[in-house]
């Protein structure tokens, strides 16, 4: 029996044994801002460490950086972000209520059963157009009567120094990629680096989206894990395969279903004007298929923009052929707390326990991801002691959760709810023979095995 | 012969190896804004990793969180940021310069050879009365005509939604203890943690500082690795004095010269009016004695503010003795950008090599925080292959680096210079007995041993 995975399930899930929290709950909340609890604090770590040690720390290619949030207020000139970050909004004039034009319209092709429904890059005059040729109305009230479409910008302003004057003007990043850009000339001298060659970073981006929602699927103040891969022109073809592959295998080395992850090569007209190739790798959420990770053949781009716009010249010199030019970028650009969404929704399950009336919640996560790598158990509170010994052991290499509270049954179940892989249980033959009980969540199968060996056990099953 | 250490000589260092570079730099930057570089980020890494081993995952009494950034107004209403968390400035009317009244009395304290030069926390009636009794001149211009001192709010504000009105006001959040407070209940619900414990997180906090600088010390972006310790009022001051030789001893296990520490306990009149008791953590930097480490006891100051403001009861019930009460809070906050700066520092030496006029740059970072725990260099590029293999069985668990360029011993010279511990050398009695040579960066001693003893041999040494 297939278990119906609903947003509600899993959003209170993650409220209620700490990994996802609404932000500033006891003053009501702040829109769409969360707060990671003790697990999604642990299980972000995982990813985000993953992340690294995949694409920066194994890979001969790689380095990283982590560049300033307030960045010069020039780089988005740059960019073109001041000009043209933003959405097309309108109101309803009948009863007021604000829409994203290109989102209205997506619904109402996927309401008419449009399977590829995007309204992706159209300009204001298309948007207000099939608005009024499809006689769109306001979801809201029901009447057709909207403004016109106005674009607003989707970065965060603020001032820096003491006055608040135009020439203290900045931004919070919308994207890590520019902190990347700029400093392209001063990583790749230090760390000698030759093309083909990418710099990554993880971190937060803000965007002030008129309709973030989704629980943490999309949110104003949100973690980036951004690689630009530097490559010689018309070699960034080849680069874009092949980090497509290696981000679709990153997703499936951790066991999630393949039926739940596609990837969706953005048709020319889906393009952003500087892309000559992107694809979305998606997953299929409780409330449809949605982006995880975009890999985008930029081209030179960012840095030719930025070079022209600083009068810094941002060309690489190929040591071995003396050939100058400016690289092709490729893009592979993940969000942490979509990812961490995935991985909460993959991993979840209820399962009816064999021979019992009893449904069991699990949350199946790869071990490598588990906030705890194991719970150590007493069975009785007279072996606290040496319970804790191995707490203490093994917390040295693991994240471990220590737990004397309740029947043993009721605490297993408690690990399943959080996905800890392993339980261990201390009994009085651990005083004798120094072995434990440790329990596997996803079989329930219990083996016998000595305290000095558990180390390398656990150490075993975290290879990714 | 003793070392010059100079902050031009670490700034120099940190930009030409990759481990800080000014910010938005191709724009001419960004004021006091710093990105880390390749050797940077995995050095700051290290540091928030071995934080969050020792305060989190070690500790039984310890839970971490992540916060968001953005949060509720309210928040600020209630701790009282809003009204009050202001630099006191003035002008000079006859140059226009701007400073900050409490600082320009601290520097001629200092001049005048005043040991503890302080003036925090004075009104700004009194800061004024000193200013005119003693006569203090502008460094500027040399005349003592100033405005009046007024308050300027260190918050950077910005707006959330799609209009610039005052109910969308939200403000970059100026510490992270804040996230962990509003969590408070949440996280204590959820973990079912019993009183003492402590909740901690690592984050970015954002101060709009009129007088930031030397380098990354004092920086309006700025990360935070805080801890707030919840206990019973009345064991305050033991957990107090806990927590601060815990973080003392934190900084010693890294092998910080003691000489270059101190703890300085705040007087009466110098501690918030909240605190019970402050102690600062102090490096002797180049610049002089600056604060790494700040332990405070809040008592029950922000719990009941937050209690107050939201009307939500934080206070926290006893489940063995049934007492209620709102629990004292004891915060060890540490910067992350400056004990980064600090360990820079600590580790910077030029030591004369014997029997040679050679000077060698060295870091002599502890294993743990060294940016690559290794270097992978062929003696020949004939060995490229083995010495990749090498390479890629290493960097599966530690930060590698791989160099065939230059001689060895100017390969050797770099990797000292950015406290790589040990140099691995692949030679071709490496092809014969799958044995390497690996050198010792500090003491520069080599011995000879098995390629599958490496893991083990680096792994003892990360041990803290």
């Amino acid at each position: 029996m297939a278990v119906e995975k609903t947003m509600d399930k899993i959003v209170a899930l993650a409220k209620n044994r700490g990994f996802v929290f609404p932000g500033s709950e006891i003053y009501g909340g702040l829109a769409n801002s969360w707060d990671y609890g003790p697990l999604g604090v642990e299980l972000k770590n995982n990813i985000k460490k993953l992340w690294w040690k995949k694409f920066i720390q194994e890979s001969p290619y790689n380095v990283g950086i982590d560049s300033a949030i307030l960045m010069n207020k020039e780089v988005w000139v740059a960019t073109g972000h001041i000009g043209g970050f933003s959405d097309p909004l309108m109101d309803c004039k009948e009863c007021k209520t604000r829409y994203r034009a290109d989102k209205l319209i997506e619904d109402h092709m996927t309401a008419q059963g449009v399977e590829k429904a995007s309204a992706d890059g159209w300009s204001n005059e298309k948007l207000k157009k099939y608005i009024d040729d499809n006689h769109i109305a306001c979801p809201s009230c029901g009447k057709t009567n909207f403004t016109d479409i106005r674009n607003f910008n989707l970065m965060y302003k603020t001032f820096q120094g003491v006055t608040e004057d135009a020439k203290a003007e900045v931004y919070l990043r919308p994207e890590t990629a520019q902190g990347i850009f700029v400093n392209f000339k001063s990583v790749q001298r230090t760390s000698r680096k030759k093309v083909p060659f990418g710099i990554g970073q993880i971190g937060k981006s803000f965007r002030n989206e008129i309709t973030p929602g989704n629980f943490i699927f999309r949110i104003r103040e949100f973690e980036q894990m951004e690689l630009e891969f530097f490559c010689k022109p018309n070699t960034d073809l080849e680069w874009f395969d092949y980090w497509k592959e290696y981000c679709f295998n990153f997703l499936l080395n951790f066991g999630v279903n393949k039926d739940n992850l596609r990837m969706r090569n953005h048709e020319k007209e889906e393009l952003s004007f500087y892309s000559k190739a992107t694809c979305d790798i998606e997953y299929k959420f409780p409330f449809g298929w949605g982006e995880l990770w975009g890999i985008a053949d930029r081209t030179d781009y960012d840095l030719k923009k930025h070079s022209e716009h600083s009068g810094q010249d941002l060309s690489y010199l190929d040591p071995t052929t003396n050939e100058k030019y400016i690289p092709y970028v490729i893009e592979p650009s993940l969000g942490a707390d979509r990812v961490t969404l995935a991985f909460l929704v993959d991993a979840y399950d209820e399962e009816k326990v064999e021979g019992t009336e009893e449904v069991r919640n699990v949350l199946h996560f790869h071990p490598a991801l588990a906030p705890f790598k194991a719970a150590v158990l007493p069975l009785s509170k007279k072996l606290s002691e040496k319970a804790l010994d191995v707490y203490s052991l093994l917390s040295k290499k693991f994240n471990i959760d220590y737990d004397e509270a309740g029947s043993i049954g009721k605490r297993y179940r408690r690990e399943d709810e959080i996905g800890t892989p392993f339980c261990i249980t201390v009994d009085f033959d651990t005083l004798e023979d120094e072995t434990v009980t440790i329990r596997d969540r996803d079989t329930m199968d219990q083996i016998r095995i000595k305290i000095d060996e558990l180390d390398e056990f656990i150490e075993n099953k975290l290879e990714i």
